[in-house]
């Protein structure tokens, strides 16, 4: 959608495009950002979308409308590029099924052209068409969104649980070894919440591994301090549907339980949206691209900490987009590249946040939210990583006007010593990057942080996003 | 169905026939008609019909069992055919897609298809096909009689109004600009009548503009007295389809309200019809082509002034059919073509009865029927068109034995003269036209009428259709 | 699946194969085997079939993953092939259409494609690939085992029903000739067994003429006795199912009453299976080659015995599978074929069970099973074919330790010899035929038997299956 593929990973006519037409540029910062799973093709735009559209010579594939997004789609980037330009990335793509116009039948075709080795149909057309090895793709989506009035062939859960359960059935006759996901709420405050995921889940348990969650969040006008709590309905949304799916598996006697995915989550200023019904049919439109600030970039690391905390459960989780769209790569279409507010909490989580997760109790002073009651100043997690002895603290600063005193005890791990200590914030907390000025907000070296008697003590800034990393003693 | 298309309105090897193969002799007769709407490709036909079949080379179109009717269907005329020929006569098209058999997809292509301008797979097809500019087709019909057993693809109303609204949805993301209607019930004396229209609205209020009714009529043996009457029944079925839209709407907090569609209506002898499933395979056979009677022709008139009565909702009403098959217009292949009885009412009332429709509230006498009681003998209606500040009245008279005196007041429209008054009656009630007596039954001027102190005065015979033209006195 | 059609009826390499490569020593076996009906293209195989696959020139066809047995489908055999290989068998095809991923649609096409004589898309293509009459197909399947949780594209009852009804319906307007059969229960053992039938028929039961069992039974460790009492469930499933269709067409004023398609039944070692989901993808794999001991092939006895008793209602009975998979014909690629132990009853049966059935109520001793409580040793039917004036008497003797006399009054057929008797036994009960050993177990001529004083009397071996054919006296 927008211009996430088209002028933003993908331009064969910007100068630093490679052979198959894909920005350099954004690759190296894809790869710096660092994420390990890529959801494809797209969230609302798969409900309509026929994948071999996408993919034989490019010179014979179809120019469709786009219905979520009211684009015209050349599909000059299909399932082959993509799966090509993720393993170039370093990334595992997460394919998704359309389950809003399609069924079973096509599901298995993608999969069997996908990842099936050779001698069938479709095996043999991914062959021909120059992917000689299997794409190997391991998670798959059944479907997007579809308890969302707004999706192209919305269900009831009882119409989406049964047509999923039938094509997970059949999808793991093609290939066995795919993770399928089961689409959950859209959002928690969706009506249908908990009793679709309720409905889905009691036709598809059996038959899938994943049941998946979207949230997006922004600040209402004049209330930073709930966003800067939205967190705490994050983390609730999670633990319900964590209950939900636990609560299900119970009922029908089975002894697995499912994961996680938080396929997409971000902040979006969707009130800032004109919506998609009203926009002209065009080609790589500019959508979405909200320009983020500190607070967003703060926001998404408190995300980012809650993510962590579940990661027992929470094995898959997506920020959506990757580029321009709510992104935080941006590009100008021929020109430049840059890293958003936001890009710098997730490069340094998915960089550092390694190993075992610490569950930190927060004890500390709560400040009072309109939306979510007394919520604590303080929120933060940790991690530790058995094969370098590395803990690394990663701590909000809920507050918008004085800077937190952060103590940590670091009992059990043996002597640590502070070996990077970066801090996102800034004297605006409504800052930007831009082209011009790319690096207006980016993670500075913090200076009021030390390890004294196996205890961590830092001063965090109002409005700050830090990173505290704690390693054992050079040998001498 | 039967000789609609072939040989009815399409006959290349007709002496009329233009150059695309349209009979220029039935143009200029459906002219003379006057509709301003014609349904297209048909009513249960619709329901197993592949629409793309019926675009691209003709020599390249397959030929296909059409189910509904049994017939052999060449798909010589397709959408850009009727289309073509639909602008040629005047009119506006109103198109159905396939909701027996099929589904969202293939209603968006088609719409696609029709009206995307260019740049796209289905409209640049369009183009290649011949049709430069969109057909701009605004009335979409979602699928046809869903709820009668004899349809292909019938649904349960649940089934419907889930498939009616998802397909609505989407194609409104194609085309904004389109307006759709959702199937009601096929006569009022459907079992399911009333719950289904509460249960498909239910799921499509939102997403459609109109709602559909269909009805036929027809003389049981020897009550011609029930017969004149049945526009009672079509007034009460429409006023009830009104009711139960509203009571869903309001039901639903929805403002806005549906208009009917009343896409099918006429008198059919269907007792006489041997049913589709006892026919063989045939191309372009005689169907149905019931020979319309005076007592047919006034019935029609009655029905018209219901419409009209109906004319602030009801604004989409279609005669079922146009040619040959229970149709005003007849034609002999190769031969003739003629204005049945039922022909002149509509082409009168399509002429005349312009502006804003006037209540008349019949008070005079009535006769008793089988099927509805008590029922008064004039049945009638008039229009005022302020552009020429004519009043133009609509009259019928039920009774079978006597003249019936008509007397209408002309306050507030200045003063008028009669213009034009036109009986159409007969001695003999069951009197037909036929390709060797075309006019046997034609309006006629009337005598028994005049405006006397700002009042209309007619004395209407038994079983007849009349119209008074009311004009301004021309300026001396 | 497996090798039945591959290397069973079909191996172009086989040294008696004919010119289309079908193998006629198979041939010639099913000939002596003598069914009347052969189902195709298979039960769980076809609910993911696209039948266009194996039409057209055979280097075209595309080669499928086949879901059901993760076979590698080549598709060398479709439609016209099998249609021309049972016409040169004898057979009556009995096919099934793609309820599983397909709908109405697939159905109707199919059958224009077989059974439409010319002139329309499909029979014209039909006749291009060489078939130039219709293959006239009488019996089409609904679906396939659409209750089951294994089957792809599984259906809730109402969801079958619906979807059964319109299919049914729709295919009768393409060929109002056929015979239509709608799914009942996998087996007698399934959760909504009797639910399914019930909501299935409410739907379907004015559009079909069958409703279908499977069943297949097998020996558990150590119960020899109880696997030879397992027509009593049979039996037992049949008049249930009976019971539940009159039911239903009771409940709906319908004065038909519906047939019975007993088109699954055998016994098969289920337990010993690996289960489809574990298999890998192979061309003709060997799959469930079962091979049959004597006490399978009195047990089939048993079971030809039932269903001879119902012949009345059950008139379409198919053993699976013909070829290989728990077959009665065995075969090796390039190889020997050969008949296994339950290819005798079924060949006898076939041969000489001709005109009405004599139901043969059993007075005698009974044993004790562990399933089924105390049940006759006894089980028997007889023929009477009026044409002939022969009486064939069928007997089992479950008895597993001591021969069972038999005593039959044979009043009102004129006098009777003894003209063949032939018993299927052997001191071993778990003896079987192999291609080095085919004739180990074969029916022997019978000698404990004759015919006085209009009494049948003769001594039944234990675990045996035993053919007594009574003739009138030849003429002096």
């Amino acid at each position: 959608m927008g211009r996430c593929v088209y002028t933003g990973i993908h331009e064969p006519e910007h100068p630093s495009a490679d052979a198959d037409g894909f920005r350099r540029d954004v690759l190296d910062l894809v790869r710096e950002l660092g994420p390990t799973v890529v959801r494809y093709p797209g969230g609302n735009f798969v409900s309509s979308y026929r994948w071999e559209d996408g993919v034989g010579p490019v010179d014979e594939r179809p120019v469709r409308l786009e219905l979520a997004w009211r684009a015209i789609e050349p599909n000059t980037v299909g399932l082959d590029e993509f799966a090509g330009w993720a393993q170039r990335a370093g990334l595992e793509p997460m394919m998704a099924v359309n389950l809003g116009t399609r069924g079973i039948q096509e599901a298995c075709d993608v999969l069997e052209y996908a990842n099936h080795p050779s001698g069938t149909y479709w095996s043999d057309l991914r062959i021909a068409n120059g992917a000689k090895e299997p794409h190997g793709i391991k998670l798959w989506c059944l479907g997007n969104e579809l308890d969302g009035p707004w999706q192209v062939g919305r269900k009831t859960p009882d119409e989406y649980g049964r047509l999923a359960a039938e094509t997970a059935k059949a999808m793991r006759l093609v290939d066995p070894s795919v993770e399928l996901v089961a689409v959950g709420s859209s959002h928690s405050q969706m009506p249908t919440f908990g009793t679709w995921e309720d409905r889905v889940l009691e036709h598809t348990y059996e038959h899938v591994d994943y049941v998946s969650m979207h949230a997006y969040y922004e600040e209402l006008v004049g209330d930073l301090g709930t966003f800067l709590a939205t967190a705490v309905d994050m983390d609730a949304f999670i633990d319900a549907v964590i209950s939900t799916s636990d609560a299900v598996g119970a009922r029908l006697r089975q002894r697995k339980r499912l994961k996680v995915a938080f396929d997409e989550w971000n902040v979006w200023y969707q009130r800032r949206f004109v919506g998609a019904p009203n926009l002209d049919w065009q080609y790589a439109r500019p959508l979405i691209e909200d320009r983020f600030n500190v607070a967003d970039a703060v926001v998404v690391g408190s995300f980012l900490v809650t993510l962590l905390n579940h990661a027992e459960r929470l094995t898959v989780a997506c920020q959506a987009q990757l580029v321009n769209v709510i992104a935080p790569i941006m590009t100008e279409p021929g020109g430049r590249a840059w890293r958003q507010t936001i890009f710098h909490p997730f490069a340094q989580a998915s960089r550092l946040a390694r190993g075992q997760v610490l569950r930190v109790e927060a004890h500390g002073p709560t400040y009072a939210t309109a939306a979510y009651g007394e919520v604590p100043l303080l929120h933060a997690t940790a991690t530790h990583d058995p094969a370098t002895g590395e803990v690394v603290v990663l701590a909000v600063n809920r507050g918008t006007e004085e800077p937190l005193p952060l103590e940590v005890a670091l009992h059990g791990f043996g002597p640590l010593v502070l070996a990077e200590h970066s801090v996102l914030a800034d004297d605006d907390p409504y800052a930007v990057n831009t082209a011009d000025d790319p690096d207006r907000v980016v993670p500075r070296e913090g200076r009021d942080a030390r390890v004294l008697d196996g205890r961590l003590e830092a001063l965090l800034p109002p409005v700050s996003w830090n990173v505290l990393r704690l390693a054992p003693p050079p040998r001498s």
